[in-house]
């Protein structure tokens, strides 16, 4: 962790060698409602005072529906934006594991859950304002065309066009935007980066980023001037219009609330993207 | 059945006794889309030749994502109806089973369930425009005071003053009405009513009307005079804005037709009630 | 509570009175592998160093194969008899919510479960020593005749004798004594009970204990003297076998060890009932 | 079909050149009790007085806890051997997609499903005979070393040496082999074999022979002398101790009898391999 913070440093005290202060204001996403029935996993309550964009799980890897309309409830009293978070139909993997679904199912089964939390959405009078497919679906159409161009088809069968956040310079958001949808880009201040901007295989060391301070600088380094350090300690571009955080890990809610902190302590506004 | 047919002659064929003609037109619904993933049940494009309105599964008891956004397109189509056949999340039981289910969950999982349908609607040009509980909660409304309210709570969510299709003097309805919502009544011309008006329990002797003549026969009486041949012999005043016929059966089909051109050959207008 | 520890005081200081110290060693029984994919509910390591008897949960309210695996092996290798406990097909309502199953899919249900955890049982080198109905259905089986049949029925196409663990009086205990099987009475010394020895309903005040003390109090006067005081405060008895502790509220795990403690220290032995 | 059909003929009438008559008996495998709930989709009662080997879904892809039980009861009265059709945990894509289950995972739920059908095997006064992956899976571990080891894992968790039936030269009979496994070959009389004795992908022409004649024929060829018409016309080799033959497809149960009644025609016995 150290090496990653002293990297930081080293980018972030020199701001005006690597990149011009670019951003005046940054989203925060997490994702939320990811229990089903008796169980519990995220703190959906204190995130929605943190976060401006809500990740709400849909019923097929997590979210029931009792859940959903809570969430979607609170996160309309906090003006915090509501994001579908699609996902395969796995609750016993919690959508980790990916999945051969024909695009024609994919693109229905998007809808579907589209579609199961826009009621509630709409009965709190707010909205579904965009998607975000989640675990191995959203690492998957990073590459995947037949997946990726279903999760558009399912996303056009709102008739709304919703933005998709996610990766950038991924299958899906190349798709999407072929097909008129805007695309958020996403970064993720808990991951490692490799020199050549891309996410540390979680396999790897340095994949993921567990030092809070450490976090909560990258956080700042994202949203001010659009990098962060690489594994190798270099600063590289990180395009993002909104920053993910981790809602599922011991000392999350204190973690988000100390990256939001931060961020406006040093004049980034944290407002939605929408 | 004899003992049907000839009770239903002897009403018919002095209506001016027995009730003015006061039905110029009647709706026909089905359960449709009752499949899941591999397994089919319902002949959906034949039925939605003959019906006006599409009680179409929505995931709990039945329905796959992909089968719900077919059918309502097929249903556009034709500009039959599509009302979201809600049910109890159970797919082993094809929600046959009456569960206790607390009246906040079942509330959200049948705004869940119109939700997803609507989305499949919309796309296909159409929208959801009635609701018509299925299998053991279409019973346990008749009655069940919590459940009920829960029904109407989940449709309200909805946002739409969405018709419920149901059994006349049923819980549901009167909750339903207090409510605002649009009521309709339904019959079933192939099942036994008492002499009150009820139906006869699955259970006891009559409770089924297997001939397809009868059947026939007692829609007509139904749409043109209200009325239908109880147990006991004696025509019984049957209030119903909508017949419902049985998909899931051999023959289905066909009786579903022959009652169409029947009805239609004696002058019933066949359309939807919305 | 304070009413609770009075009147426990009451009976036991007068042991002699209310009844002989009659039992020389209990049984404590839990809920265990009640998470499901990625979520958890229940301390399965922590409870198991603690009772004898582990209740583990079969996949239908709860359990999945992995923790069904993983609590098996930690329950044979602390000599803890492990317990198939069954439930109605319910991930989403947990097992709570009653259900009109017929008896025929019951009772197969019941052996589904039973088998899918007597492999990981003879994996660990252990058995399935016995069954107990979870939630809803053990509510039920108190007093539906068929679902209580049907519970019966399920436990003997396993072909083994498997006692059943439950309450006293319950209509499955007739049952199974009746078809031959061995039933054992458990108690809850979380619990309220009524004047005549029934526990106090959930709805109803002084239906559950939280005060620990009072909680490791009756522990200790069920198991050495076989009553307990009611809500009324005097002493009733209650016949039990097994105690159950409760695995899934915070310091679940710290009472349970508490209770054991004072148990073996006033010189209860703590063995499984089989 | 022409082509297949002259090709066989060719290799069939001159055997001497192309193989001796090697087979005296060959067992009939095929997929029961795919149904679920209300769905229905085998004729199991028809397709158990035909094959020897009864493939029983085991309530991952299909098979609900009822018409396991059953199918084990009618299997067992016709001397039918048992079998385990383990599968990926996806009812709504009927176990044929293929998913990135950690092996962990799939080798526990491989063995929860065997053991959920030894009971009703042994209910039934037989036994599981022998382990058949299904659908995707069954692909997966024809080349997927985690997957087929994990496969491996779950059946010796039975602690019995079950026999696995598959396709020969799969990762899945060598890793199994190496377990001390017994292994046995199947091959399918309606699929296009390559000129090297590979089966051709579904995706590609003459994957399906669906000539009920050509099947027949082809059967018997397997059977007689251990070799197929390829693709290409020219007989190749194809080892195999069991033929599957398909029960989910209109007439099923008729060419099912139709090969059996060849097969002993022309003197090969039909017997289980086991």
């Amino acid at each position: 962790m150290t090496a990653y913070r002293a990297a930081y440093r080293t980018a972030s005290v020199r701001p005006s060698e690597t990149a011009a202060v670019t951003r005046a204001s940054i989203d925060l996403n997490a994702d939320l409602g990811e229990g089903f029935g008796r169980w519990r996993l995220t703190e959906d309550a204190e995130l929605l005072s943190v976060v401006t964009s809500a990740n709400v799980a849909c019923g097929f890897h997590a979210g029931d529906a009792v859940t959903m309309r809570r969430v979607c409830r609170l996160a309309a009293e906090r003006s915090v934006r509501i994001g579908a978070q699609v996902s395969y139909r796995d609750l016993a993997g919690f959508g980790r594991r990916s999945m051969e679904v024909p695009g024609e199912e994919l693109a229905a089964e998007i809808a579907y859950q589209i579609g199961a939390l826009q009621i509630f959405a709409r009965a709190a009078g707010s909205r579904v304002s965009y998607v975000k497919p989640h675990g191995a679906l959203y690492n998957r159409v990073v590459h995947d065309e037949e997946q990726a161009a279903a999760v558009v088809e399912g996303v056009l069968l709102s008739g709304e066009r919703l933005p998709l956040l996610g990766l950038p310079g991924s299958r899906l958001h190349t798709l999407a935007e072929e097909a008129g949808l805007p695309v958020v880009a996403e970064a993720f201040a808990d991951r490692g980066y490799t020199a050549d901007g891309r996410l540390v295989p979680r396999r790897e060391e340095g994949a993921v980023i567990t030092d809070p301070a450490a976090v909560v600088e990258r956080s700042v380094g994202m949203a001010r001037f659009g990098t962060v350090a690489a594994h190798s300690g270099e600063p590289v571009p990180v395009r993002a219009r909104s920053l993910c955080l981790h809602g599922d890990t011991p000392g999350a809610v204190s973690l988000a609330r100390r990256v939001r902190r931060e961020l406006e302590s040093v004049g980034v506004r944290v407002e939605p993207f929408v």
